[in-house]
């Protein structure tokens, strides 16, 4: 792994100057001082509610909310990302766990061909510094969604400029998750749509942006992911994982997006549907790839 | 019954260091010492207006709002649960009661079929607690209702996010009501879906959620109820009461979520519907099964 | 008449130590001692326009908006309802009138079949009080209409939930008008209905409830009438006078509603409709019937 | 003339005892010790774009704003009405002009059978101080349009209310334009519907009222114009000019609306399409008979 | 170039007396002495998305956000407009552009069958001064663009007004983007409707108003330009270049809309569309003609 030196981080201007050394700490303990992010996602309980937790195919365990914490906390993981009131109730027995702070959510209950998608910001940044500071807690970054191409777009795009500005005063890491929905969107995974996608989130000043890997017909090209990494220009892109694969399938193509300039991974369900043991393996292998940038022959063998 | 001890209650981060006692106390109040709530619900003068209190099978006494702090103030109860309003019209007689603020409510006269269900926070909590130092009313905790799947799911999910956050910064326990609702849900009672509404409160940071009883055909299987309560992690479930059915049947059904991991019951309409001395009666066998955890043949052997 | 002693009055809870003799003055001074209201409804111009103020059958002193000033100011009233900014410019020459200020307003020109009516507060608490200290006017209380049952009720709830608290936080007594209205509402004289506004009010902690008088098919019953007062706990309940009749049959009616327990009147245009003297005379009749109590048989006696 | 004296002038309430010479005086300049004002209209760029400054029948000189302001500053006027931006770009050159500020505008683009009307607040009334106090400009007053109907009426309502109380504040006299608009009204010139409209403006508490002139079928009757003017009480009811006719018409129609009560005139494109010469003989024939109440015989000589 | 003199320049009258000189400063800056504007728009990565950036005839290098950085700190520009998000990651290295923020912002996903176009403010502008002033960026203005005719058009206006106020209180130069949009809006080009566009602009107080050229049926005449220029007033009027054409073709439009009085221009596609040095070139050309006022056949033959 190469390390990246702390002044070789750009910092965002919007980081006052008392806070810049607090952002590149922030910055390289995300990042494993790799400039590459590792996340886990488990923010899916309220976006779809209890059907990635349980069921066919799911460990049992993963039916415990608990279940993200342990993982999260013996794993090898960049980040791990949830709401603030989930961290409230467990937060004190995971004091080690790297967390980011999604700010939003909306259930799957209304499809878009009954209303366009919403998500508002559950929680302010001064609630946020003050639960850190106050318990000491590892809190890193946020995270807020924006529906681009929802009726109700404006209202996503303000809250999160808003966001990204407050956080950054704050020193905090902002990723932003930035999904084309909504009545209006007919190929979500459109490379092109994407990449427009990966530009606003630049435009809106987030150190990172999570995407839907475009891969709709076969594997995309390489072309089509240039795109979307160009579009974001120094703001890094991370692909969501999707549906569960096989592991050895889901490495090979993050491995596929590393090469071709994605900064990261986003990953949730792939992980925590496992049961301990496995989802500790499975973060170790990310990890690998991600962070260590280890040959994904040698990655693959454990599986 | 088997006593929680103070430092084995989870006191949830957002409740600040100066906080964390009284926090205790109103949870240990509120809960008896058994970690189980028993709420007697008395805010469905808003939610169904008078439907619930005059007509066929409802005692006379009922027509009145007195009867309900009547059966609070006499009757072993957890927490009687109203709003503010109604509290300062009667608090001054009834001070011995430990109060739940409910903070939002609506009426049942627009039907899904016109318009999906929205309902708004009435006061602040700096309200409640000027109203509880200035007249040293036991107030101990606040409730708050989410129709997940409304079209205004959004606005509700940011209210409770913020009453939360807010309430335990004052050490108060929060209840929230979660009810799967609106244009885009079927099946209200489904337990999966059910489940998912938990998932949604534990994510926020209740202290308890309450749910509908999800009893579609028939009897539920164990598994669903397990399912149910897993998914709110720490966030402790109840299941609102329903209809009036027969006390036994109540009882019955109310050992059998017991049994299975609901902490508590939230009981109104099968309550408050009889004369008081019958309603004293039935708070006390509520209370012997939910706080007290006494023998369900024992408890039934009254009735 | 029988007259209510200052410490039999109920103070609500949100009414502060050091306003609570105000909030006993302000009480008894609206009630004339009695406990029961006498109001004056003239808040007409915005909710009907020149509609109950010109055409046949109403006085030609009418049309011009200090007749109603000229009315409040020589007759016996409890208190006289209007808009803050009509105070405004009459005010200085009627200094003796009560005041109970209307806070929001709407016009009858969008129907129900193309909206459901929506009605929002013009000014607050501060201003109202502000206006009182400075020009030493005699404001004694606020009120606020809910349209109960339309899709924007979560709004005018909310609104008045907090007016509540305002006003009686600076001692000032509150009457709430509530109506059901709205394309969901059917029957908007059933008295089952009008029972759970009288409850939604007595929940939001109103003093006054205001509602139309159940007379759906001919005189309702004494039950009909019990329940919308007993649902009302210990919020008080006067009905709305509704269209001119001819003052014996007014006059009766009212009786009949004083003798099942209304504490009070609403009346408009039955007043001012008249020209000065009957007017003067007319509120006379009713002030004996709500606050003296006397006799029916005396009072019709001058008809 | 018979100039108004000063102890006679009737100030709102809501005006501060340290205001209210401010406030005489104010009233004094903008109707030139008479009571009665005379508008001149400049506020139509937005409300018209630009079809009522460029085309057919209008002169070449009103294609620029400016043109608007030299009449106001070489003709005898009362007020001279227009939006906050432009006077902060022509105002250091126009220092003699008595101001009124238009809080609200919108376009005519949006038919009625598209969506109904609204109208939003610009700038604060404690911004218009600043510019005035810093600039030393003749700012006397504000104005505001509701309209009446409309399914925006309540957020247009509550807007006007504010505004009054807090131009009053600040000893600024208040104009309100008040049009019955939308799709739930059929006739808008209906002189019965405009006297509601004058009584809201009285209710909400403004100095003036300008409604359109009600000219259904031909000439209006005197008992239209009076029901119009006595609704609104001590607001004072000026008509809009209305759509350019010959001068010989218009004067001859305001001479008629003032003799039966009218305390003004708001007059737009029947002024500045006329070139700059023109324009001040008109504004000029206006003023004498507005303010100056001359004989209309008198006046229409010079035409 | 006729260089304008510092005590020529029309300070609008909601600058500070004690911010006169500062937005003097900044007004002779952003027009490099000559009064006119040659805007470079980087905005579009919101407003097209990656459809400006990435595709055929679009050079490579403009895939990469970067790219406008270089080119708006290598050529001769006026001033380069984006989002402050973007500023803030590239910014400490291009200190020397002169920079106005684009404060809203809206994605072309949802057409204007579908809904009508809204667009909000992202950041407030004492958050620019922060970043202005924090790290000595080069920020001289601030754009904003409003939908005239939407639907939504009353809250554009507003924030609208409540920008220029603030922009100007700290010495900021307003540019408002004014495009008439919606459903009601049949023909977007015509010249008389962006007649109406710019006089809106004058009325809100900006400093320029970038509308669309009326170009609608070939060369628009010197009256439809003239009319637009007029209406705008004291307001400056630059138009947008539109899709990209040939360079020839476009700088003759651009120096016949010069010729008739548009004080600058707004560019985008045109310029960054091409590889770096043509860009540098392209810019030289509209910068001689805009600020320098070169003949256009001297401008042409580099071409």
């Amino acid at each position: 792994m190469n390390k990246i030196k702390r002044n070789k981080i750009i910092i965002p201007l919007d980081v006052p100057s008392t806070k810049r050394k607090e952002y590149q700490n922030n910055y390289l303990k995300i990042t494993h001082n790799s400039g590459r992010l590792m996340l886990f996602a488990g923010d899916q309980k309220i976006e779809h509610l209890n059907d990635d937790f349980y069921g066919k195919g799911i460990d049992d365990s993963d039916a415990d909310p608990e279940h993200l914490f342990k993982i999260a906390s013996q794993s090898k993981i960049g980040v791990f990302a949830t709401q603030l009131g989930l961290i409230s109730r467990y937060g004190m027995d995971y004091k080690n766990i790297p967390y980011l702070i999604k700010l939003n959510g909306k259930t799957n209950l209304v499809k878009k061909n009954q209303d366009d998608p919403v998500s508002k910001q559950f929680v302010e940044i001064e609630d946020i510094i003050f639960l850190k500071k106050h318990n000491r807690l590892n809190i890193l970054g946020v995270g807020y969604t924006i529906y681009l191409g929802s009726e109700y777009e404006a209202e996503m795009l303000v809250e999160a400029a808003k966001i990204i500005h407050d956080a950054h005063q704050e020193a905090l890491v902002v990723v932003l998750w930035v999904y084309p929905r909504g009545k209006a969107i007919k190929v979500e995974k459109d490379a092109h749509l994407i990449a427009g996608a990966t530009g606003v989130a630049s435009c809106l000043g987030a150190d990172f942006v999570k995407v839907i890997y475009p891969d709709l017909k076969g594997k995309p090209s390489h072309q089509a992911i240039k795109e979307v990494i160009q579009s974001a220009g120094r703001t890094k892109v991370i692909f969501s994982g999707g549906k569960s694969v096989s592991s050895k399938e889901f490495l090979k193509r993050l491995n596929y997006q590393l090469e071709f300039g994605a900064m990261g991974s986003a990953t949730g369900r792939n992980i925590h549907q496992k049961e301990l043991k496995e989802a500790i393996k499975f973060c170790k292998a990310i990890y690998d790839l991600v962070v260590e940038r280890k040959e994904i022959k040698q990655v693959l063998k454990k599986f």
